[in-house]
């Protein structure tokens, strides 16, 4: 039998090499740039001194995300949203994503009546966008929350716990973890799944694009992806445990 | 211990009511209304002999879907999105949804270039919208597909078994089915499931609204979205079974 | 000589069958299914206790309208004009003259600083969809107020008389009355009129598509229409005289 | 008794004074600055090899205007239709009048396969600037057909007869003719008709601002247009017959 | 050795002739039409008595600037902004240049909190349209001023010494003068200047179409503008002395 | 006499540290990463094998940009375009000159029928972005340029010597070259001059904020224009010198 191999040589349940690099840009509350192998996202988070309007007078903060990918950021050029008058179905599906996944972990309460926004913005792709810009995003999210401590402007931390997320698929009939573009084009289901650091599903989003996936295939899927956000979240622990300036 | 209790009374695995009535339009080469209890969706199917660019001259058709809800179909008028400039976020995010579930049904190399349409638009709403559009569009579809087989356009039948969608979620510490809206409204956890008529999944969409959802209780949403999916495609059966005029 | 025949066998002067089913929907205040032979309009109305800028604190109400079509409302599909960014000239002239008629049977300051929104959604179109949306918009809004009346929001009533609209052509030399739409694509004139139980004319509203009308034609329309509103009116009395729950 | 008196001191059935300059602008294929006293409209005509989609290849051609007011044609600035992103509903009702009123006049096939446009822009308001438009544009259509006869581009004169039009209104009880601002913002009723030089009709656009009108009323108004749109047709016809360079 | 022959037959320091009409429409506070020649600009001042949002309660006005083309000021006819959904690039560069400008000679304390909206429509285009906007809009701006003054609403004087503008080039190797559209069409380089009557310089944009302009042709064409503005001062001032009613 | 001091304590006539790192994402043809200080831009030049229609089958090539800001470039964040539904008028601008500027060093009769764009995304803001995205972008479009002379595509090199962009200003009275942020807030005047390596000017645009400037600052400017320049073109050469993988 010839062996199963994956086009990046990984093994089913190896994630790709992750980077998270704090402070990258100066002006943004807090600035990660993740890499989940070639794949790039630049997650800025913003503090903002305000709430959406049916928000306003009720005491509580909000967290929200916007997602862009740079024209080049793809292999063949991709127009500009800006220049084609608006944000997309696929931008608007990824955005949101990220905004509820984020607030899962987030006491809007001891937040406080500000606004924290997450601008996620990709400069390479190589699949899992998504889930990168989230496990990105809640690094920068905590170092903007960080200041707001550091500023005694909230008391009780407003962030409860980790969350990571990563995508899992079944390609050529072996669920594999964090799938890079090569496979996620392949592949027969793709799932991106949100989890916390207790184990605790956030979101949940899978597609069957070849074929309907059976129940022992999602067992086993969804079994990687908690290896794999197991594996996030430490990275992201070890990560805001280095002290910067 | 006092027993727990839906609003609507229902039992815990108990779909709504379900109306499937066919050629409710005259003009749509398929045209279903479909009732989820209060929920009610027209679903019509448009047939054209075109496809989009990127499929052309490829000789496979395409399955898409739009989706839209009146402005009163909600309790406070929504702002119509046509005088708003466009389509929102969720939108998008709905009609992308309806789109690949169908399409996941479909020999599109069977269907010819051609392209079949379906627009799901939501004249009253209580909970369950996009579920109730891809029951009631499967059926729109079918339809359409059985016109070109009389008009003898099409040797194949391109539609390969059947799927259907329901919603799942934890309202108040129990798994139940079908959420109505204020069901919805309140769950700690809401999930989407498209399945076909072999219990594949197609679609899982979960979303923890309150707190992140262990996996028991997923597995125990997995098994109600199972019976509920089982039910409504034995009622397509039933109403596709009819003979109309 | 051979008669003339109308393509639905009906005398010149004759209306198509007309529906007014109240209570259509259960969210909006107003909700009448109106049908003119095969043409279906939905018409909601939405009580708001707001008023638009120049009217604010001038104590007096407003009465809009909105109009849309289901992109197979019609023979062939229309682009949806949500998706395609936004309300086209048709639509924009549709609903303004509906908002305009409304507003000509309605006391302003008797209703407050309140505004009535008329949703009119055409189901199915086979002529004449802004004459049934106004005439089905009548009723909807007299549902509206009716409850504002009960729950002692207005003290008088801010409907003054009735008003219904109808079309009326010269189709095949012959003045008709209540075009379809197999009519309408071939009448040399078209014109449509909205009036009030007193017979007095509110929109009068007519293009020469073929050739110029002349004076003894527009007389023999204006009387044709007269007789079809009266009918109308009517229709809407006895709808409206229907107790229900 | 005291004597009706209209604001600028007319009798009821007097035009405003009426101005057609030809040539205005040097780039046009026909320019004509029309003024109906203190209403002054720019028609300008372009006659482009053209025709839109769902004609070419039939030998016939289109006529088609556009609308637009200057910012500060009104006595308060009105915002830029291209700066808020689009044009409004009334603009569209008006342009859509205007190609309508002229398409009345032409015999399309004689056109042959080309599009004529005319751009109407109001340089300054004060009432009647839809039927200042039409009475304008239509002087600056025959301008532009002429060039094509000397071009020896048509042989047959595709213009069949004259056009022109004109508003009428019921101001302080008194039917009048050609209103301007101060007539207008206080009439209870306001009709624009377009009519031929064969006494014709081709547009009537009633509407009763403040109290539905009486037949005898609207008889009385039909009149006065007649009369008014005589007497432009007989200064269209003075400017036509004065040789330009 | 062949003279060097401008299209128009002007020398190479020559304006066009120049027209500064004050009063052209009677709704603005400031109402002017500037011709250059061929080219004419239709510049009308409107004053509001609010400001933009991040000037509110500073004690500052502001002035700003709109611009605009009619379809057939072109010898081409060009799409209309407005229905085309939007400015484009060209026409925000040009009007942000005429707002930045005209603000260079307002003292925005001595003006008060109130907006000067600079509206500068071209009727007819021969090249030159911004400069000549420019030099136009500055004795809109002066007539809406002195209005001011008249009704006492503002004591010291806001305007402050005198602006105006023109076009710059080399044509066929030869430094030119207000360059009409067959010189600019042809020309290397384009320059457009504007100057204070002070011969400061405000504005300067320069672009080398052809090839890169060196520093002594840059000299030579900085020395034209200078020659052009004071000649385009003198003109204003004329204009301004004129008594008008 | 106290020391003129500028904020970051640089020399009058001297550059920010300058960066050009190529080939900084793998997927487009030529991807610089150019930062003046804390100005930081990400160029990406992409080569499609398509013109615009204006220039199709003229056997000639075509250079345009686009231009972005990611929200939190900014000191304060700044809504993203795309969410607010298209570039602004500043976008635009600066988009047109950067294209202006690359087309200025290009034949495109040797660049063939293809497009290069140059996709100039501001990553962190520090003033001059523009000036450092044209001398970014022109490394980038070697890069791309020399991708297809090494795949034979193109036989003569397109690209004719080079050019750098710079800004200039008048800071507190002095005359500084390449403004940051601080020095471009509170400067008088500001110019930004594009350059190429023989010292002819490509673009010039320079704004009197404060006060108009003189003869002799404009002389002193231009002067330090062309030194900073020189410096930079030489930054350019060695950065292309480097080879790289």
């Amino acid at each position: 039998m010839t062996a199963f191999q994956r086009p990046s040589g990984r093994a089913p349940d190896q994630l790709r090499p992750v980077l998270l690099e704090r402070h990258y840009t100066r002006h943004a509350e807090g600035s990660v740039l993740v890499a989940f192998g070639d794949t790039r996202v630049l997650c800025n988070a913003t503090v903002e001194e305000k709430v959406p309007p049916f928000l306003r007078g009720k005491g509580e903060g909000w967290v929200t995300a916007e997602y862009g990918m740079l024209p080049r950021a793809t292999k063949e050029r991709t127009q500009r949203e800006a220049a084609r008058g608006g944000q997309g179905g696929r931008t608007m599906e990824i955005q949101r994503l990220i905004g509820r996944s984020l607030r899962a972990c987030v006491d809007r309460a001891a937040l406080g009546e500000r606004t924290i926004t997450l601008d996620c913005d990709v400069l390479q792709a190589d699949g899992g966008t998504r889930t990168a810009a989230i496990t990105g995003a809640y690094v920068a999210m905590v170092d903007a929350v960080n200041r707001l401590k550091q500023q005694r402007l909230i008391k009780k931390d407003p962030v409860i716990g980790a969350i990571a997320a990563v995508s899992v698929g079944v390609f050529r009939g072996v669920p594999v973890l964090d799938l890079d573009y090569a496979e996620d084009a392949a592949a027969d289901t793709d799932m991106n799944v949100v989890m916390n650091d207790g184990g605790g599903f956030i979101e949940l989003q899978g597609t069957a694009e070849g074929h309907a996936f059976r129940r022992d295939e999602l067992d086993a899927l969804l079994a990687l992806a908690g290896k794999g956000v197991a594996e996030l979240v430490q990275l992201q622990r070890q990560a805001l445990a280095h002290v910067t300036g």
